[in-house]
Parts: structure tokens; sequence; C-alpha cells
């Protein structure tokens, strides 16, 4: 289980939270997109970024000049993602909801210094977004390396939230005349956009199937 | 155009940022979900929730209760929606990216306390989901409206970020034997999964049909 701080712990709705970490690493492992929170001259801000998990750290990757990135080394930030698996249509407008996968890491950011960790985390961040790529592409080179700036949030302090299933709606309105229940997003893909005479590789044409 | 401050001016890739009116709203009305950055305790937070747009703001909503929502009236927030078009798989590791349109506001929320607004509003959030679905549901309550807080933050201070189109890999790259291009992300919904005997109409087949 990860830590459940003041922060992590559901005041709202505590029955859709869930902090064990097979949850929270399925949800980490199937998300594309995070979003960064942090404090700018005080003020909160927000920035999408690509990201990658790797055992117990979320690591973040950017330009050396990266604002957001380097707001969150030695500072407190806020990681989130979310996951949208369908559009819950109650018979009353209240009912109405999404069902969802989401998960929000509190922590501070560290940078990766060590180079074999940071080559390591690299291709991670390819594979986590399309699954065998690193074995297809030009790994970074010592210059690329070097201008990528690498950041790691322990997921010490985490958090998942849930939804699934039908609507609920209230008993008294069962009977009204509206089509109730969900309709689920499905994840779906291509065709590919060629760049190049070469072929589709296998791996890269099992998203066109999903 | 939106007012072009500090914290909306790109200062990496500055041809990837957008403050055209059109262009942020056509992100914000084609968005199912938001997220919210606020502060607590001094420390950044972001909760996922849903939004409408309504005019020149953005609506939110949620129990009285929400703290999410509750720390950003009268205070400094960012509402930040990420729409994700694409993988683009370039030759090398370090130039592959998303294409994605992004939408983030900075304001202050502000508690909707008029009745006529609040309705609206919430009669929007469904419709911002489901356009048609407001006409077709038990709208709330005097109760339910009570029981919700509506908050709205200007969309005065907003920008946008576009990427589009194939990877840009470095002129040395290009003759490397791996498969270069974009994996376009497509809107799929359903099948429907009915609580209800109610055939499905027709402004929820349209989803079925993306």
């Amino acid at each position: 289980m990860a830590a459940t701080t003041d922060r992590t712990t559901l005041r709202r709705l505590p029955d859709r939270g869930a902090h064990d970490r097979e949850t929270i690493h399925a949800i980490l492992d199937a998300g594309l997109v995070c979003h960064v929170g942090f404090v700018h001259d005080g003020r909160p801000a927000i920035i999408p970024t690509g990201y990658a998990r790797v055992g117990e750290h979320l690591y973040l990757h950017g330009s050396r000049k990266n604002r957001a990135l380097l707001a969150t080394i030695g500072a407190e930030c806020c990681l989130e993602v979310t996951l949208l698996d369908g559009i819950v249509l109650a018979r009353s407008a209240f009912h109405h909801s999404f069902n969802y996968r989401s998960a929000v890491i509190y922590g501070k950011g560290e940078e990766v210094t060590e180079t074999e960790e940071k080559e390591r985390a690299l291709e991670r961040f390819v594979d986590q977004v399309t699954p065998g790529r690193a074995a297809d592409c030009r790994l970074p080179s010592e210059k690329e390396l070097r201008a990528t700036l690498v950041v790691k949030v322990p997921l010490d302090e985490a958090s998942a939230k849930i939804r699934s299933g039908p609507p609920k709606d209230d008993a008294e309105d069962m009977e009204l005349p509206h089509w109730a229940g969900v309709m689920p997003v499905r994840d779906a893909w291509g065709p590919a956009e060629p760049d190049t005479e070469i072929p589709l590789p296998e791996y890269l044409k099992e998203f066109e199937r999903r």
C-alpha cells in the first residue's frame, strides 16, 4: 500500500478510492499523458507531458530550459493521470457522471544525473507509449542525453480513484422516459500516417487492430 | 485575443502557442474532462472533473463539500484541457512526440449564485459531454440545485498549444531503417451499455457511429 496521507485520503465518495500499488501501477502503465501540477510564483500551474513509470518512480523529461520540469526539482509537485472509460447517462441530469480511472501522486522531483538510469528512463518513455519501439529507433546520443533533463518523483504518496458500472438514479426517477446507461470510450488508433517507405512493423500494426 | 501574460507566453517552442479565442474555444468545446490545479496548504494539487464552457467562462460543478472546487473560489487556479491526437514516431528516440491540442486558463474562481445562470450551466455540463442530452433527462430539482456548487473562471488569461504533422527528424537520421510517421488517435465509442428497455435515441447513436 502507498502511504495514506491527509492529501490522498478521499473525503468525498470514499468508496471510489484505491491505494494498492497494483491498481496505481496499472493506471499509470495504461496512460500516455500526465498532468504536472506545480507552484510558480505562488500560483498553481499545470503542464501536460509524456512520462514513464520505472518501478516505484514516475519519470518526466524535457528540455533543460523546461520551466515546469525545473519547478518540480526539490519542490512539491502533483502528477495526475486520467483514463476516461465512459459517459454515464442517468435519468436525472444530477446523476450524470463519467466512468474513469485516475491516479494522483504528490512528491518532490529529483533530477536524474546517473547516465545509466537516465538512458533506461529515456527508453522507457518511448516504450510507455508504443511498446517495442525502443528497440526500433535510434537511441539518444551523448549530446542529446546532455540536452535532456530527466526528473523522477517517487510513488510513495499516491492514490487512485475509480468509477465503473451503470448510472445510479434515485428510486423515484427509474420510470422516467429517458434512455439510461453507459456509453463506453474505446481506444482506437490509425490508420497510420507514414513518413517513410518502410512497411509498418508488426508492433505498430497492433495499434491499428485495437 | 486573450490577454498574453507572463504565464501564458510560451518560452519554449513558441511556434506551438496560439492565443486566438476561436482556437481556445474549439479545444475547450471538444474536451470532456479538465484538470483543475489549485494550491492546498501551499502545495500544488490536481483534480480531474467535467466542465462546461458558456461564453467567456469555464464552469465547474460539484458537491458543496468538494475541496478542489472550494479551493478555487476567490483564489488563483489553473484549468487545463488536453486532447491527444496522435503518437509521433520519429527515427530517433529524441524526436518522438505527441500530436495534441491543449488549452490552459489561469484565473480566480467565482461561485455562481444566480439561479438562472446556475441552471443554464448545469444544462450545459450535460450537453458539453453529450449534445442533445439536456433535453432528454430530468433537470435539477430545487434541492439538487442547492446541493450543487457551481464555480466559473473567466477565459481572460488563456492560451492554447498545438502540435500537428509528421515527425521532425535530424537530416542525418533520415535514412535509418526505422518506420516513421504518426499513429493517430481516433474518438471511438460504444457499443452502448443500456440500463433500460428504452431504445437508444438518435443523438446517442451518433456516438456509436464515430
